[in-house]
């Protein structure tokens, strides 16, 4: 990572801030950073896994910030990284970080080389394999390139994506892993993706319960046929509580409880309140600026689809209860503004629908410290998909 | 414009693939332009806009591409660019294009102080205008950098975003445009947005006729003040036929016809048929590898939300009728697979949803002829959003 020479930067242009900015000089839309609110939330989650006895591993496939990353294992105490794409652990690599897993398949041939020549760069390498096939290639490009690979059997524990789904399977993948040349069999993967969403903590808690009983039976039967896992790793921001009180997982890969979201921030805690009114604070805001309010009853903002991923339903408006965000299209959202309490250039703080693929659209972040801009930092992967 | 010197980047981290390649080899998932299909769609838009005496100004948001405007303007007779940003329009000015539109607002003093810069370029800057006091502070822009910006008045003609409502409105604002130093009164913007996804082309003419007659009696009240319109501007790829029948507009600015996309493709032409099997053909792809195939009638492939924007609706494959998109997540895409026809690596082509901020998300478009990468294009102005 080299240093960014923001004087041959130009705001507006190449970036929409620079460090010592007024924060109300940003230009907009653009990703803001609430930093205190950010170094709360990922002071927490590594007090919550040290005070429980399980590692962290944050994923960076949510933020896509080798600098984020960095304040996880500064502040929060993570071991390393976790992400989707040979790309963008190459991008994690590449800045600085030592761990690195890639948490999904690598199937491509040209992508297992990639990954196979990453070890080199200094850091330990693990991925996950859901298919006998690709551990034969996996082990071939570790041999080739002289490096070592650890490899996490996948476990499809309700996701419904990758991953097998019978004990069988992982103790036959496993074997395969273990016997291979060039791989070290690492443990198992299992993340319950399609839980992390549902609003109430017994929904959740229900399917929980579920893959827990078969990662548990799939270790015990790694154990009885002499295989141990060094890694059990799972659990989102909707769930990490039930990984770690399991018994069974030892690795946290939490991501959204950085930044939280309007989709996460709605599902409810234990005692039955939304997670982003107190177990987590909004530290990601779209900043977006009034453009237009030729209607006296709407007001015009310049964030639109350009600016944000609606899959997940769209943004609020952050600390205001007098307007609405309403719709979108490209480059405009319509806000309801019925009391006329806007006006042109006055500048908004959105709460994405979803965080993950919002990030991926921007290219920067700017870090705000009450009014003035601290840190502007590159989404460092952001389109590295491959 | 510097020259992309590929050499210097790496494939598969830098860019999916570089001019020459086997086609079989480009790395996913990524942006997959057929150049056959593209410059068909390009030249019979702009015969189009010829016989029917109309100027096309191609939208450049869609694509966000120097090199797709420039095939625009040679294959395509286009006249020049019309764009949302001002740092987009920065992109298409350094890139050479001549004549450069933001059909938007621009209403912060800092991007107003770019926009009046732009001219030094060497081109013809024009922006549009909802609100009188907006007026004030582009002229006093122009003023301050000695150049000149064409400024027409937008009208909401259905749109339901910027734009006034009333001729006396659109007159009020274009007196104050004519008399302001440093600006010059160019016309009028009418984009009809909100019916252009109507499957009926009779519902589609039914909205497209109040526009024209609320356009019409502007251009009427603009007229007897002595105020003559250079362009009327508007028009989509759902509409064209519409504006060029009218005798009231002069410029079209269509976007989407150049790639077309599931959501466009599905409305109907005059005839009852899909737009986009016979009016259009499909140039854009997202290409994408299988990456999992653990559940025998499911395959997983790897674009998910961070290789799309799902706001207008899913993906489709393309040229299959025996496979379909269900679903997707961050990085990975469901694909039913019924009688088991895919294995692990193979490729298949998905039509977009929503063309616009799916290319808003990758970097680059691998341009493809037969079997080969011809050419490998930047997705210029992408994130270019202030």
């Amino acid at each position: 990572m080299k240093d960014i020479n923001f004087e041959q930067l130009e705001v507006g242009f190449d970036v929409p801030a620079v460090p010592g900015m007024d924060a109300a000089d940003i230009q907009t839309p653009c990703l803001v950073l609430d930093l205190d609110a950010l170094e709360r939330n990922i002071k927490k989650m590594g007090d919550y896994a040290k005070d429980h006895g399980m590692r962290h591993r944050a994923h960076g496939k949510m933020h896509k910030s080798v600098d984020v990353l960095k304040l996880q294992q500064d502040l929060g105490a993570a071991v390393g990284v976790c992400c989707q794409k040979v790309s963008e652990a190459e991008v994690f690599a590449r800045g600085g970080i030592k761990d690195v897993m890639v948490s999904n398949q690598v199937t491509d041939p040209a992508k297992i080389d990639r990954l196979a020549k990453m070890p080199k760069l200094g850091c330990r390498v693990l991925v996950c394999v859901d298919d006998p096939e690709n551990v034969k290639a996996l082990s071939e490009a570790a041999v080739k390139h002289g490096t070592q690979i650890e490899a996490l059997v996948e476990i499809d524990c309700g996701a419904g994506r990758c991953g097998v789904s019978t004990t069988q399977d992982v103790v036959n993948i496993a074997k395969l892993i273990d016997s291979a040349e060039g791989l070290k069999f690492a443990g198992i993967q299992a993340y319950q993706g399609a839980m992390q969403h549902m609003d109430l903590y017994t929904d959740r808690k229900e399917k929980l319960d579920v893959a827990i009983a078969q990662v548990a039976d799939a270790v015990q039967g790694l154990k009885s046929n002499g295989l141990d896992c060094d890694i059990v790793g799972g659990g989102g921001t909707g769930s990490y509580y039930f990984e770690s009180g399991s018994g069974v997982y030892n690795e946290l890969q939490c991501g959204s409880y950085a930044f939280m979201d309007a989709d996460y921030g709605r599902i409810l805690d234990e005692d039955g309140q939304r997670i982003d009114q107190g177990e987590w604070e909004n530290a990601l805001f779209i900043l977006t600026t009034v453009m237009s309010h030729a209607k006296a009853d709407k007001a015009i903002v310049d964030a639109g689809l350009k600016a944000q991923s609606v899959d997940s339903g769209l943004p609020f408006v952050y600390g205001r209860d007098d307007v609405e965000y309403l719709k979108c299209s490209d480059e405009h959202g319509v806000v309801a503004d019925p009391n006329g309490a806007l006006k042109v250039n006055d500048k908004l703080r959105l709460v994405p629908g979803h965080c993950d693929p919002t990030c991926n659209v921007h290219d920067w972040y700017v870090g705000v410290r009450g009014d003035k801009v601290e840190t502007v930092w590159p989404v460092s992967a952001r389109g590295k998909a491959y």
